[in-house]
């Protein structure tokens, strides 16, 4: 197979003058790289004919595969269509099928059918339609000289789906490219450095057609294999193989793989273990609660929670008692332990946990200074506590203690 | 004034492959908006210097200033400062005051200097260095035929430093541009096309130096301002007198100006009014308490809250009287209104809102279906209670319950 390149063409005004933030783009790289395209260059353009046309001309002479997002509403400042079809040489028609298709996605909707929702039928004579369920702008493809180009709605969900249901498969069809099988290992509690150590030897006996890409997050490591060939069945084992080598160095960090979240890896270890969980949180002030219940299904194993941001309700509203406080203060073992007990009860949960810090700008001391933060595990046979020493950043804290409390729990649920 | 054109040119492989999203070229390019300068074309090319010099040329031929961020690293695959030497003829010489600054960069972390990091002292000798306090790469400005090239970081925070202090006002005054005054009016509760038909004639009766955009986000509509003159106090004056006359017609809805947040807004009522508030969450699952406990100084109104995911709790831990329950249902006015009342007593709060619904995707019926959610308001004197029927997304309806209850909160203390 040769080389295959890509460039990305964003069409919009509203891009262009910074209007709204492009995610398509980045989607669309990250889609390519995992086919093993490679994208040689992005471009946006605004809402008018000369620009469009000139990008054409430009990415076709350097790229196999071009891209194109945006510029397929119904109105007079919606040119994509029109310069495609001045591009290509050709006439812009009527299509029956896009028509029909509109005029249903109108009326199940119960909306309205105008003669401006009829422009959206419109479509270069020699241009493949391909369906977009989910809008009324409709994508086309066309093929000269071996090359493609591709024309999608800007609205992200929409395109996302006709790239995954229609335009993945056919790109790989005509460019033959080889199967290639990805597996994301997604870690946690490791820096990106320290994890890269521990597993050097293992990294350095990977085989020539499987690599290895660290992806770090706040927080988190992912590590991306990607492994080429013309079996599907043979890499996937051959990836199982890497991976069952990997789980004796780093096995202990591994919260979950592909596209599985923390949040969602413990919801689905508290299933599986039949467990409920309640939360106390101060400093991280509802957030740990949050992302729990963002979840679908989330209530099968959350109970609920406490946020007392005031010392007051710590004794008041939880039952940490009033010496613990005069004696340690709120950021302190002490406390976060009996938070994690009293929440566990209050709740007749199998197990709560709990956050108490420092969050920061202001209330730091010597002893204590901002990014102090106690988090504590409590399942009724012992209670685990653990202190953080984070950042100056009040956003940054509260999301470092998120992802600290949602590890210990994982941890402690693995014993 | 000329109608100045810019390019936004982004430099990076992680860019280019979909590893990274690029933000700084939105804001750059909103930036730039704000100056009335026009961008013309947005590129991201890889770290290669033939595809990097292609991208100086078309940038050069089509705009006259040349925002290039990235590729500045001191390691071999960042090739921005050789291809801008390339391109400009001239040689890389090591610069005395970035070397300084590199070292004491480093010396004020404790960190090693090594020779890697002399290599950011490397610039084209006809570059103009300009200052970038945050960071060790430098940002560099170029001038050829009345156009411009400046080449600045990537990292976001330090981009977004050396244009605020330098590149902004340097551009300013190059280009000679006017002086542009904007004040954004920030309004919640009102849909687009309803706050249009509201303040039409006002719109319609706009001075010609003056115009207006919509900018709309989930749950807010933003308006801004845009005055163009030579008199930056008289563009301040004419903006506050259609202000003045924006309040009569819309200004129920405005809950700030510029960068205020709703939660911020909200905030700043509690504290005016030396007011506390309380929360009681249930299908918003923390989210109100972490958007409030984001704000630094949150702490100074925000007692605290509960979360009382199931029913259960609702009785024991909120009080809510299980006939309530029992007769209503949690997704219910009774329901809503009780736990706004009980938590305002639990948490000792002037005010004490609640929220309870179906986030779904699951646990809708027939007459409660998801999107369901009822919030309430308890400041001791009365209860307000309001039903929002929401969308069939989990995420979005945690969301949106969030900013009616903010909004319920916000128009409860204005009244």
């Amino acid at each position: 197979m040769k080389n295959v390149t890509a460039e990305i063409l964003t069409i919009g005004d509203e891009i262009l003058f910074g209007q709204i933030l492009d995610t398509n783009a980045q989607w669309m790289s990250a889609e390519l790289d995992l086919l093993g395209i490679r994208v040689v260059r992005k471009t946006t353009v605004g809402d008018n004919e000369p620009d469009i046309l000139h990008a054409f001309t430009e990415a076709e002479s350097r790229a196999d595969l071009v891209l194109i997002t945006g510029g397929l509403g119904p109105t007079n400042d919606d040119l994509t269509m029109p310069s495609l079809a001045k591009y290509f040489g050709c006439k812009i028609v009527e299509n029956a099928s896009v028509l029909a298709h509109v005029k249903d996605f109108f009326e199940k909707r119960g909306r309205d059918f105008t003669e401006m929702n009829k422009r959206q039928a419109l479509v270069p004579e020699i241009a493949e339609v391909i369906h977009n369920s989910l809008g009324t702008a409709p994508c086309t493809w066309y093929e000269r000289n071996g090359k493609i180009f591709v024309s999608m709605p800007g609205v992200p969900h929409e395109m996302k789906n006709v790239m995954k249901e229609f335009i993945i498969p056919k790109v790989r069809t005509f460019f033959q490219t080889p199967v290639i099988y990805h597996k994301v290992i997604r870690t946690v509690g490791i820096g990106e450095s320290f994890l890269a150590d521990k597993i050097k030897d293992w990294e350095n006996a990977l085989p020539h057609h499987i690599r290895l890409a660290y992806l770090p997050s706040v927080g988190h490591v992912k590590l991306r294999l990607t492994a080429i060939g013309d079996d599907r069945s043979q890499l996937e084992k051959d990836v199982q193989q890497l991976i069952d080598a990997f789980i004796p160095l780093g096995g202990k960090y591994i919260y979950g793989y592909d596209e599985t979240s923390l949040e969602e890896a413990v919801g689905q270890l508290l299933l599986a273990q039949k467990k409920t969980i309640a939360l106390a949180e101060s400093c991280s002030g509802g957030f740990i609660q949050h992302k729990i219940t963002q979840i679908p299904g989330s209530s099968a194993y959350f109970q609920g929670g406490i946020v007392p941001y005031h010392n007051q309700f710590k004794i008041d509203v939880l039952g940490v008692k009033a010496s613990t406080l005069e004696k340690h203060g709120a950021v302190s073992e002490e406390c976060v332990k009996e938070m994690a007990e009293r929440v566990r009860e209050k709740f007749n949960s199998d197990i709560g946990v709990a956050s108490s810090g420092i969050a920061g700008p202001g209330g730091g001391s010597e002893e204590k200074p901002v990014g102090t933060v106690w988090i504590a595990f409590a399942d009724g046979k012992q209670t685990i506590t653990k202190r953080l020493q984070l950042t100056q950043n009040r956003i940054l804290n509260i999301e470092l203690t998120e992802i600290a409390v949602l590890n210990l729990v994982r941890k402690s649920l693995n014993q």
